[in-house]
């Protein structure tokens, strides 16, 4: 069974939950959405991350959902396992479960409540004491959880978890975050930072140390052709391919809505049977979803332009 | 099997839940903890409160502390059980474990996002839809939760949800909250209202036309000789009562520590085993425990020249 | 004097305040500054907003900065002054001072505190109130602000406040709500509605019904092309312009360094003579000086192609 | 003139802004305010602090009443002055004034905004640079203000500002961090620590090692009979008149609604002509007038018994 290990690099989608419209779980979505990813270059899977609406999900449908994912990917990439909880008994509980599977690691946000960063290291040295041997990432989105780790704070995480192998960088503004934490010294020994917010930032973030993505957006194409030109020197073609795809995932990056943007680009493409969100969730208006085909079009122009 | 209904009066009781110094579930001291708020005078009981580190129970521990109660009580007394949860699905599989199990209703606390009265009114909106047929408690408790719930929303969640048959109000300050509610005209129909905050505003709150206390004080002598004594017209002697108990309740009301005060004290008087917080929670320092100690004996001096 | 009114419209720039490298004000810049924004199409100024670091100025400094701008104006377009402050007595000094001057209007963003739907309607009255008969522009800016006004509160605040003539638009995401504020029967009369968040969804804010943008990217010309070239009735052009000044206007978005960003382009194009942002301030790093540089550069290039 | 030094003991009042009814500052009730509270034995002032109605005041009305207070004290017991600003600009100014008329120190609250330990260090190093060679109290109040300050982050604030000679120590619960900076080894120099909260946790604060109050309960008898009999060793004493005061102690330290009920009882000992605050300010309920009126006359009654 793989692990994730410190060299992660490359793109881990952040998978979407396919639902039908009456809010049951599509799992024949589900494997078509594994077979998609894997085909546009995917290197991992994130599943019951925040946008995969895992917080919707009982226990059971949690498990299900990491099942079917795991049988269909086959181990052909790790897959990653957001298992952040209000309590440790219940994170132990899923992350315990999710291994057996055949998960390669786990996902950990902070609470919303931890302030200091003594609590904040705290927090994560009890919760690595609760998971145990398991390879873990460690989620910095301050946007959403309100929680600030300070490069110091993510060092002390680091020096005091041997079994923290990365960080979702999400932090916005987060630029200067990467450069300082790929300084020389600043960290006891080199894990693997891969990117979210969509990837509306990730050509810098290649540019200042970043080893890849872990984002959502609904054209992975994008991050996995920044990621590729940028290890192949040609960032030139990589900002233009970024360019090409800015304006619709800048649409897709809007707070809350973002999902329902992503999930409908992800059934227009066929991706998934159905754009449906599990209540509470936002619905795609008519005018959105006009001006998400229009951003599609207007994509599309481009990238033939571009060649 | 009873339900909570509108009607609701006296002191329910927010249940601890008793731990081994080990993090395990003490069931011993669970049925010790029911025989002893039944002795003093619990007209009711609240379990899986945030005072009953619900969070940091397993979705299967929180069905068997809850079996565990309501084996206990036998009916004597309806039980709320706490239901709060990330995402409706959660919410339903409990709520349903619950009630099948004999419990007479549950209690929903608003998520922390929730920020406008149509996010709140249209949260709790699914919520009842989701539970069914279940009688809820409303809980309104700002400095925890974040959400700030204005009159007129709790009227409008009343006036949209027949199954909303109580409020917990935990607001802060609050007694202006209860002299609105109860004028007529604000409310479409009559509600329970009984309060929380350790019971630290109690006579206040009765003479506002609150029904009576939910909250966990260690010492629920207290509320309930408030309560007694407003319903008997004496209420200097309740006053008087409050006076004694008020040093240890103001001590008890510290965010965070309070649990750890409770407990200490509860163990004190042999309810419970142990003072064990699961983790993550405060233990008490030496010199916090000397001083829960003092204000326990001079409150028993206090409550002798009283007689 | 010109006198703000709802029928404003076109680009709104939100000015910087020039400083000198040690934390002056620099005059010389500030006319320079002005001369710049009405030359590339400014319909209007907005002074002594978020991103003119307003709260850094002395009482003194704020005025002495307005006066500067009122005088280089001359009356040839409407100038806006924010006037947000912890109090009344305050605010309303500023006012007062600022309208003698010659200023059009005020804009007023709520204080952090605000929570209720009910909250915010009376903090407007009271503001709208202390002002007197001074037309102001409400400002929407959730993300930074913290308060969330529904468009029901909007409708409210308008119906009862016939001086507010203004809406800037600053929710994210937002567009939903230009749609609602725009639906006949939402609000009582039409008010201008003026776009914020740097001027990256202005082509959708067009397309709902904005008026306009007033916001700062440091090259308005952006903005001024989208909304002449929507009045014209050629979005394709509109959305050309815009998505080749995107990639720079998504970096100057970043919040806390975004100021920076936009000073240092500023200085760059010889609008002021120094990028320095009064302490409290980030500075922009040699590796943020580069990003930007390239995507000056990269820019420059797509305006070349589109003619 | 005196100087604030970390030696400051006592019963540091803060004073309240007494207004007429109509807003205008009422200068007679300051005059009488401040003879009243030398009377019962204040060692210091505060003024202009959160409770002080500071941000109502414009700039000219803020040295006014410093001024006003100044005079009346005639350096019989040092003043210290709250210079809390969005800007350091404005700080700088306020502290300049008030300094320059004798006051003694002034009071730095943190803005909201700062979250990690870094920011809050950076941002009182800026603070300290700005006003110069002026003594000053560090404002611990984390329920209003949202920052958290931990106790190394503390340690290292006045390791790094020699001119910070005091804590307002206002955090809830706090009773450990005294503790933990009254050990050996914590901080490298001592300081004075001056408790808040309403006097509601002062026998335990004194006792953990604090060196007095600062804060404005209505009865500051009760504050100074803490400190008194606290230097004389006599707790049991101490905590008789505590537990007599605590009833309206816990009622005005009611959020919001606490400096009306100050305020009420300060008119009601004839210290001030009118309870009014300025605008936006809550108003007392008959209601709420009627409860203070209820403990007032049974903390007198307690206050006869205990002799």
């Amino acid at each position: 069974m793989t692990r994730l290990t410190a060299e992660a690099k490359g793109v881990y989608v952040i998978a979407v939950t396919p639902f039908h419209a009456d809010g049951r779980i599509d799992y024949d979505s589900t494997d078509r959405m594994v077979d998609f990813y894997l085909e546009v270059g995917a290197t991992g899977l994130t599943v019951l991350g925040m946008m995969g609406e895992a917080p919707k999900l009982t226990i059971e449908e949690s498990q299900a959902v990491v099942q079917r994912i795991l049988a269909r990917v086959q181990g052909r990439v790790p897959v990653v396992v957001g298992v952040s909880a209000p309590g440790f008994a219940q994170m132990q509980t899923l992350t315990r479960m999710v291994m057996d599977d055949g998960a390669a690691g786990v996902m950990i946000a902070p609470p919303g409540s931890l302030r200091t960063d003594d609590q904040i290291v705290g927090y994560y040295a009890q919760a690595a004491d609760f998971i145990g041997d398991v390879p873990w990432v460690l989620q910095d989105f301050p946007l959403v959880t309100g929680v600030q780790m300070s490069v110091p704070v993510i060092a002390r995480i680091i020096a005091a978890n041997p079994t923290c192998v990365c960080l979702k960088h999400e932090d916005w503004p987060g630029l200067e975050k990467i450069g300082a934490l790929r300084k020389a010294g600043t960290l006891d020994r080199r894990i693997s930072i891969l990117c979210g917010n969509g990837g509306v930032f990730l050509p810098e973030e290649m540019a200042r140390g970043a080893d890849g993505a872990m984002t959502g957006f609904a054209y992975p194409e994008m991050m996995v052709g920044v990621v590729e030109n940028h290890a192949k020197g040609d960032m030139d073609r990589a900002r233009d391919l970024f360019d090409a795809y800015l304006p619709l995932a800048r649409f897709e990056q809007q707070p809350g809505l973002g999902l329902a943007v992503r999930k409908y680009a992800l059934a227009r493409r066929g991706v998934i049977a159905d754009p449906a969100l599990r209540r509470p969730g936002a619905a795609l208006s008519a005018a959105s979803r006009a001006e998400v085909d229009l951003l599609i079009a207007r994509q599309e122009r481009r990238l033939k332009e571009l060649g």
